[in-house]
């Protein structure tokens, strides 16, 4: 496995790679990785001769009062991880290269960046575009991992990709979860052990939907007031936002109808966390 | 010569190109093909194994007042033209395909979009960039051609190929005229016998701020002054603008200096044309 932080370098490899006749598989993280990532670096094992992980904490998708200068950066568990899980290459720019004086050019997909977690994070998946958008043009994957749990920059991006017409597939793999259910996040780790526990409002506020789906309910308000309620009965829990929206085009329903998503963002403490469900020809 | 109208299609040949390791060289343009277009064919065929050239007049890049409707689509004598000049591919798409549905992504280059061209045509240059993006990524070139007639469109699109990382590179070659010295251009086309005359304040205007530098004249609001007094002699111009700025940065000078780039747009009657020169180590 090589680790290589120059973009030419990089960009310089995959093309001999890609001219060798090679797929690659690519997997663009923000480290601390966890058996989420794991499970897209061997989906992409799978099915590519490549594996390239890109580890780089995106300057431009955090705004000044979030938690940039606190996420974590394990990279040195992160490359051990990498290197067991089969992983080819790792590349992990810095960001004065990945934005050197002078920068100045986003990528933005309008309309669906500014519902859901755009509303709370306006600029967010602008930073989110733009480094993808920089990243698939190094790597020049054959296909290019995401996982479930951020669905709607999962959204996102297949639709920016689509709209740039990049020459690769997008494959959103299934959200994975802790035992207790709580979606496993690289923001898991700030949470206190009390905090820890009342997380699982996130995962169980969603099933307590799933089971009103089931039992008939169609209304889209009552759903959200039911989780609403719930998760308010958790003391360091304060919702930021519950939504139900068609899941292909994010727009809000009324009744529950088609292929929805419900998505949620939620503060445990200090901690916003966010998890998500489809339902599925409702 | 093949030409091609789908982008899967087109998208699929460039990359069994690339894969044979074939070079290829890309000319995007909106058609109306003239010797600008032509020299830069002639360039990308001396340097590259295949020349793919993309005729699209792009509705994202015209304001709803502006000439879409109007600009001249001569696509046979296109595609004879691109014959002759040993053209492998004309990429010819159509506008549903290139903004299906649902598209929602765009490509911006902030602060250089925003002066000179770009104070009359805000959005403009959001659609060129993002068209550019989508043409990148469908040829996936080794090298793509722009006219130093566009001066800012040039700067602008090295901009964002360097700020999104695009693996290729980017040639600007000169502005070809007319032997009288009419910068030649696609909207030649709409001008009258009498404002096909006065149509040449724009390079004599230029002309006129060279000799003027050469004489020791540093002042750019001087030179400026000069120019407009000289343009406004012709009945049917109306100045658009005049702006001396850092040919790198675009930023407006007080005294020229440097690299200069006098770039000015001028309305000869109901037509809009743009010219420049380049001042170097003044």
């Amino acid at each position: 496995m090589k680790v290589i932080r120059d973009i030419k370098q990089m960009s310089l490899a995959c093309q001999r790679l890609r001219r060798k006749g090679k797929s690659i598989g690519f997997v663009p993280t923000m480290g601390a990785l966890h058996a989420g990532h794991l499970s897209l670096v061997k989906e992409a094992g799978r099915v590519n001769d490549i594996v390239v992980v890109s580890i780089f904490v995106n300057p431009m998708q955090f705004a000044p009062q979030e938690d940039f200068r606190r996420y974590p950066r394990p990279i040195k568990k992160d490359i051990a991880l990498c290197r067991k899980s089969g992983v080819d290459f790792v590349f992990y720019p810095d960001a004065v290269a990945m934005y050197p004086e002078g920068f100045q050019t986003s990528v933005a997909v309008e309309r669906l960046s500014r519902v859901l977690c755009g509303k709370s994070r306006p600029r967010h998946f602008r930073g989110v575009t733009t480094v993808v958008a920089k990243l698939f043009n190094v790597i020049q994957p054959e296909v290019a991992y995401f996982g479930q749990k951020d669905a709607q920059q999962a959204i996102i991006i297949q639709r920016m990709s689509a709209d740039l017409n990049f020459p690769l597939r997008i494959k959103i793999m299934p959200t994975i979860r802790e035992k207790d259910g709580l979606a496993i996040s690289s923001r898991n780790i700030y949470l206190s052990r009390q905090e820890r526990k009342e997380a699982l409002v996130l995962s169980q506020s969603l099933d307590l939907a799933k089971g009103l789906i089931k039992n008939g309910i169609k209304d889209a308000h009552k759903i959200i007031a039911k989780m609403e309620q719930f998760i308010k009965s958790r003391k360091s829990a304060s919702v930021d936002y519950i939504s139900i929206v068609e899941a292909a085009g994010l727009k809000p329903v009324k009744k529950i109808c088609g292929d929805c998503l419900i998505a949620l963002a939620v503060w445990i403490g200090k901690t916003r966390l966010i998890d998500n469900a489809i339902i599925r020809n409702a």
